[in-house]
């Protein structure tokens, strides 16, 4: 793309997170309502951000910057069920200067079936609610490698792929 | 049905229900959470199903046919606040043997702006989840028009659009 | 005020308020999730400020008075099924400078039986959570008679009780 | 203790489990709205029986025992924040043939202040909701010492107070 205002990433490393069903989740047909799949993602979207370094409360009090849901997808293929351990997958999988794109995937942990897939559209405002643009910092702890625990020094560092 | 298989429409009359927001539904950015938009569908869906002469309880009990949903999409355009009274407008735009779609609006009704739009499909099971096709009695009522009550007996009457 | 400190009142008039059971709100085993009667709870506190005179809403954003719950009590008698509609009665059960209790019941339209009644117990705070007194024109509302339709003028007057 | 048919105790091992609090579950006092204790105490109850080794999950369908709740009770002490880090600590108050008691105690990890402390009553039911006496089996474990992981065989044994 030509215009530096805008930086388009087709998929970002995916993140993992585990949920496990809560009773009050589940409704009369004895499965998962299906509103609960979008707070799912709000947790997977926290955890994404604090694999990156930072945590998304801070981005708000500290920073102004608010991520306000401006559309939702979610396609059901499969239920879920009361005390099943589900793996909420989430990457980002578009980055603009003032949204962003967040896709996901439930996944039921003890048999690895896909039971849902989404995505959620973001806008960047302050917290009284205008649109602005993306703290740069956040920009690029967003967009690099998740942080992991150093085998040798214990320290948090960028997780390297391939061969140590 | 000339179509065994498929009837389409592409608007049905639109079904008019208000829900007043909970303290519970706003979230700390002061707004309602965005999972809760889904909750007012399912009030939507379940209001427009008893303007046309059914509970939606008595369809799953009494002839074990259920709605399971299949997707679900929310465009959120304008905030909502803590005690807003909004209009939750439904209509059916797809009707199939074995599935439905439902459309919605969101609109406060203080000021008529249109807080969010939507959309669920639906695929008709039995209680065990297996599918099956909708029943007969239930694709009639759906796409009749809404019940009145008759201004001179006071019967539950079909609503017949221009002069009387 | 004699007690400078304390006003108590047996039992102040009840108001009556109508939700009808979401399919949100059910759990598997086919009946009401046990924390969904605490947000009934609150909109009955929410229809009993409104029905004398002034919104929950107003009171937190005009006078910076918020009515934090510091306890709450349920006791669940029959359960509450999908599409049930329920009466929620609520009434002020003590009133102090600083505090307030509320008590419930909630009740089955259909047959009239009960399926819980509760408590809550609630201290008045600013908005940055400071215990402050009640503001006294609120205190005087909470107590007055709920507010009717005048069926002669159609102005929003007091409710007397016994004959006019 | 006299009649059989009862077992009391005062107060059993607590088991204690972590939540982090969710986006959805604050309101727009910026706190976590108040009946979402409630889901934490479920939390609670699901993690103590798991760490006695078995399922409420399992209980529910292999053994048509449902721990239907009577009472809810909650003292609110502090409040909770979006992301917080909450211990919650829970044990059994009372045990009797139809009839338990757990107790809650909600502790935020980062400080150790204790946000909230409450009870529930729960009676033993079939899946048609007749009461019915606890499965001798479970009553056993619920009062059994919980189960950690052998240092030295890996399996699962009691957990052993005092020196090894």
């Amino acid at each position: 793309m030509t215009s530096p205002a805008t930086q388009e990433i087709t998929i970002a490393d995916w993140h993992e997170t585990l949920v496990r069903v809560r009773y009050s989740e589940t409704d009369k047909m004895g499965i998962v309502y299906y509103a609960n799949y979008l707070v799912w993602f709000e947790i997977g979207r926290a955890e994404y951000c604090r694999a990156r370094g930072f945590s998304y409360r801070d981005m708000e009090e500290d920073d102004d910057a608010f991520l306000v849901v401006a559309e939702s997808y979610c396609r059901y293929k499969a239920p879920a069920f009361y005390d099943d351990e589900l793996l909420v997958r989430t990457h980002i999988t578009e980055l603009r200067r003032r949204s962003l794109r967040f896709g996901y995937e439930i996944i039921r942990a003890s048999d690895g079936h896909l039971i849902a897939e989404g995505e959620t559209r973001h806008v960047i405002t302050d917290s009284s609610g205008r649109v602005r643009s993306f703290p740069e910092a956040y920009t690029h702890l967003l967009l690099a490698p998740p942080l992991v625990k150093s085998r040798t020094t214990g320290d948090l560092v960028p997780l390297k792929e391939g061969p140590e």
